[in-house]
């Protein structure tokens, strides 16, 4: 990264942080769906729930049972209990942050309420981040969720409507992923590399006019491409610095976009970029259209297949840019445009 | 505070945060609609709406007009233009923070949105002051607002329906109110005392089992006694270390519980309790029952007359403590309880 930094200073170039003392991420989990688990990352996933409704009455019930389930798997596997989390970072695409609010309230953690829709893994990291590298926390719990269902009566149709879905449209992943991100001294060595957390590059909102509820990747390019762009230039640094550059749900339609946009400003990410909603599901067999979204979707594929990746020596580097579409059912009906926002994540292994 | 604390740790007790280096506010505005201009803090607030549309077409867009213009006044107050502003932290009550999305889009700030129902500007400028007091950023602006149409359209009735609210019920603050945060650098001398953000602590969510979204004052009281009583421990001080404690928007029935809650426990706030809800209407004139609520309520009152008697030289002290309730028209309609949550920020007076 740019030598020319004020050593003593966070601030890199116009809107990116550096973290002089990179927090570890020391526990991850993923807790998925049906369909999640029967798509190519099945296999990573730490819990599979055949019941959609994960024993509960309603869907937002059953969402918040997957985030309570997340964040339990979280703390088992860093054996740590819920007291020794100081801060939780987290949020849901649900209105008032419902599945989050009732599916962490017995942890009794202090919490700190985020949104910023399918973005909200990558805000909670970098919250989750500063807390930590400020000194301000030893562990911080990053965690968010989505379900299909809840998210379909959410934002479009009751599933009992029946509606056609587009090609553009996508399918909202079922399921929660935490993160618990630590400081050097409560982190212990685990199995393969350590991973850590090396800056951020928070997002803008960008809107760029679409109004289409059934293309989000197309409404969330722009702003991926923004704070791609962003974080290149704040790091002084080229495509090829990172292993990977792994998007979180823009699916088939606002990948091409995203090239081509960056393709135009000279960067080439079309040999590393991956993106997790194309990753999730299989498109062909499991007929998810665009691919997958949701919160959920970046948080699982995160906490499972790139963790792995990293962890097991595959990959040194990955800016993992979680994206969200900044739109309500209300904003929607009145005519309103989709805006998006981005958050980029540089995560390491330490070698 | 505390004495003998690790003088390098930012951790205190067993929830809260000092800042080493406390963050100033550097600039704060009020924007506040007809009925709050014609209440008792009125005179303070530097734009009235005397138009509840505030010249849009719906209620949304009317509370985003507010926030971009207390998003501008802040700014212009402090000689900033929006590319001066690092980090921009904000929230609404809207689902998925459409009045925050659409409001500051033209700013182009990379923001992070965050939720915490009525205890957003708590929140906020938690963050905002971590943000700084860390290095990450050297202005940030903390930034929220609410509308009674809009809330109630989102959470109760439409307007037109008529309904007759009970005495437990809050009247929404039509408002938005933003603060700016900077370092010691980027701090100017002002008119009167400079104001520092000492240190916070962040709540937790608090679920008592009450089910009445027509009184939430009952509802948030418990999570303010929470994090009041933490306070108090972490920081190892007595009520009157403090010349204020100011709650958010507990109105009159929520005060009372919280007085009887923290009395329990030996600490008597009667003296030195005010509550952002209370101050901003005049209960019998004005027909607003248990009180004000909102974002908007403990913001605009902060950035008007708590601030004034700060930097006045009339309190040297206060400890602020918005207050949230969590629930959404989706969660009261199948019946779940509204846990609460508040977030305290140490705000004192330079000498």
């Amino acid at each position: 990264m740019a030598a020319n930094q004020n050593k003593q200073s966070k601030m890199v170039g116009k809107q990116s942080i550096i973290f002089r003392d990179p927090p570890y991420i020391i526990s991850a989990s993923s807790v998925a769906g049906k369909k999640e688990g029967e798509g190519p990352l099945g296999h990573l996933f730490d819990l599979i729930h055949e019941d959609p409704m994960v024993g509960k009455n309603t869907w937002e019930e059953a969402e918040s049972e997957l985030m309570k389930q997340s964040a339990e798997k979280a703390l088992e596997k860093a054996g740590l209990k819920s007291q020794d989390i100081r801060y939780l970072v987290g949020g849901d695409l649900l209105g008032q942050l419902i599945a989050t609010s009732f599916g962490i309230v017995d942890l009794e953690i202090p919490t700190l309420g985020i949104y910023g829709a399918c973005s909200t893994m990558g805000e909670a990291m970098t919250i989750g981040a500063i807390l930590v590298d400020g000194g301000f926390a030893d562990n911080v719990m990053a965690i968010t969720s989505s379900h299909f269902a809840g998210a379909e009566k959410q934002f479009r149709f009751p599933l009992d409507y029946g509606n056609q879905r587009p090609y553009s449209a996508h399918w909202t992943v079922t399921g929660s992923g935490a993160v618990i991100i630590a400081d050097k001294d409560s982190h212990k060595k685990e199995q393969g590399a350590s991973v850590v957390i090396k800056g951020v590059t928070p997002g803008k909102i960008v809107d760029f006019g679409l109004k289409d509820s059934m293309n989000m990747g197309a409404a969330m390019a722009p702003a991926a491409f923004e704070t791609i762009k962003q974080n290149f230039e704040d790091f002084g640094v080229k495509p090829d610095y990172y292993d990977k550059i792994i998007t979180g749900d823009l699916g088939y339609v606002g990948q091409t976009i995203l090239i081509d946009l960056l393709g135009e400003k000279g960067y080439d990410i079309s040999h590393n970029h991956m993106d997790c909603g194309i990753e999730i599901f299989d498109q062909e067999e499991q007929d998810t259209h665009a691919g997958g979204s949701g919160c959920g979707c970046s948080a699982i594929t995160f906490t499972s297949y790139i963790l792995n990746q990293l962890r097991g020596g595959n990959w040194k580097r990955v800016l993992f840019v979680p994206t969200g579409a900044l739109l309500s059912q209300v904003s929607f009906n009145e005519g309103k445009s989709v805006p998006g926002i981005a958050h980029a994540v540089v995560v390491e292994a330490e070698t």
